[in-house]
């Protein structure tokens, strides 16, 4: 039983980087319908905060993530639309990163697995401890990855996606770093650290231009050649109307620093 | 001449797990019509077969496939007609591995060029010998590998790719496995070894969970992205209705052995 | 301002090998209207030219190419559809690249930014020095490097091409090869004659071959896997109805080197 108190993601800010962190380890942050719901709404509410440039999403205790909650599914077997109901949500929320009008770093120390590792995958970025370690491990209880692999595999090779759903076996964070999946491993006692300089970095950029940016280019990897350059010179055409571009440009050219629109 | 008596294609069963083997050392397994017909019903033969989990796709002698019958091609280059429907053979062949509704693990000794290297890269998964190389050598004849580039492409980073095919030249295993086009690499005293481990660990699932994942894998990959996520909610929450998916949710929430419905 | 009399681009042609050199070095090589202009029209020259083999894309000065003309932007800022123009130009000339029928690699020395950067990801190939050096920077100032990313996202995995476009930080060499937007990296000293090296190689080929392949090869990057084969099997079936295919084939039948058709 979770304690009505406790909520079950928390969100701090600091200085326009929002940290969501999953907030229940004694269920090994497992995504619960009650987690889901609670991260969608945390994501919407992100989403609408002018004051948050970037997210961070971590997790408290030594699981990062353990993907669905088990008992929770053996609860309800026999209840087909309940089931296909949790997939949806879960998917939703996984879509819900990926259109986030902000960039998404996953700071990730312990074990991420199945939706855990589909939470990492699905991120904009990823920083890992160097203990970390991911699977997709569906395929040892029967329940194969399959939602999982729809982030993990335009993450990481086919081969090496392969190998993790079928398997099921964790990867060590080196590995992950290797085949793609993360983008920098550090040691754990300066994860959050490491994390929160990439993420000021980030947030040191004008936030109006990383919205345009991060939606134009999950939009055009869904395009033919062609038409993602259809698509994305209009696009930067757009972009050089917005005020912010129009000073980086000219304080470039000054030799200064620019002065965003929404600092 | 090939032997009546020698099979083009072996096939040796050891507790679930079939090796199919490439039989014709002395013409280097190549693909010819003949060997791809017998390729092609063996794989039919292993797909309908319950007692086969995992696939091993192996070859005896020191090439482990060198592509297409040059012989056999000059013997009939100005029949377009039988040059056409031997690479669709090649072509059906190949999806006949990636659409088997069981893992299929390449096991690779020697050389694999051309559609050799092709039978790899569309393999689930692929062990090389540490003495192993790749190439797609059509070039060098005034044939480019082009059906062969469509596995290596979908393997491949483009550049990795694009190197291979142009130059024609051969990499060797680690390079294969730093991009991608195998999962690992062995000692070539041990593949055997190694293989019929990763095959006994892949045989260790459920047949079932293994072939809805499989199938699901392929198939999302092709979808964009929300479409990939309405397609494997469903998969989900069907695979949930299934014995083994049961079975394996209470086995690991009771902390025992999953019993798979099919052992 | 421009001397008239030095060529934007220089063209310098060695037994089937040509040379384009971007040749604006105090300006940083950048992509400006006329720049793109005479880019457009060299690469449509090379296309046409018979004795052109294989194309060599490089730059004269210490930096490779700095991306779009800042001053010329800056200059007609509110023209939306002069920026429309330019951004469309620019996409046409990188997808010239890839359309060229004969393949064209990217020798890099120095920085490529932005649009720059774009340029040696839309090459066939690339050979840098090791003291190169990479980065989508547009997002710091302002303008989201949304047209480069096009280009950059199909060479290598989206956590590595969102931590460039995020971040804007410059890569290093190596760290382009590891991530597969350069194929290799090579002492500065002697990235001409490996560059070269690699060209004479490819040139080597027939060109005829290399025409279908690299055609053939961006046309199947599109397709579904089945649409990919049928496509792809009936350009084999083509490529062996040509006299450089039956050479081949008979030359490497009977030990001996071809003699391609254009030689």
């Amino acid at each position: 039983m979770t304690d009505q108190a406790t909520p079950l993601i928390t969100l701090e800010r600091d200085e326009g980087v929002t940290t969501l962190t999953l907030n229940q380890p004694e269920r090994r942050n497992s995504l619960s319908m009650a987690m889901l719901e609670a991260l969608s709404e945390q994501l919407e509410r992100v989403a609408a905060d002018d004051a948050t440039r970037v997210v961070i999403l971590a997790a408290s205790g030594p699981v990062f993530c353990a993907g669905h909650d088990l008992r929770e599914i053996r609860g309800q077997l026999d209840q087909h639309a309940a089931q296909l109901a949790l997939f949806q949500l879960c998917s939703k929320v996984m879509q819900q990163i990926v259109h986030l009008p902000k960039p998404v770093i996953a700071r990730v120390a312990g074990v991420a697995t199945a939706a855990g590792c589909q939470l990492v995958a699905s991120c904009d970025l990823a920083v890992a401890a160097d203990s970390a370690r991911f699977a997709t491990p569906g395929v040892n209880i029967g329940l194969f990855c399959s939602t999982p692999m729809v982030a993990l595999s335009r993450n990481v090779s086919r081969k090496h996606a392969m190998e993790m759903l079928l398997t099921g076996e964790l990867i060590s964070a080196p590995r992950a770093e290797q085949i793609g999946l993360v983008n920098r491993v550090v040691d754990e006692q300066v994860l959050e650290q490491a994390t929160a300089q990439l993420a000021r970095t980030i947030a040191g950029k004008s936030s109006h231009t990383l919205t345009i940016g991060k939606a134009a280019f999950y939009r055009q990897l869904e395009l033919p050649l062609a038409d993602a350059y259809d698509y994305t010179a209009k696009v930067m055409a757009d972009n050089l109307q917005a005020e912010d571009a129009r000073e980086g440009i000219c304080a470039f050219l000054d030799k200064r620093a620019p002065s965003w629109s929404d600092r």
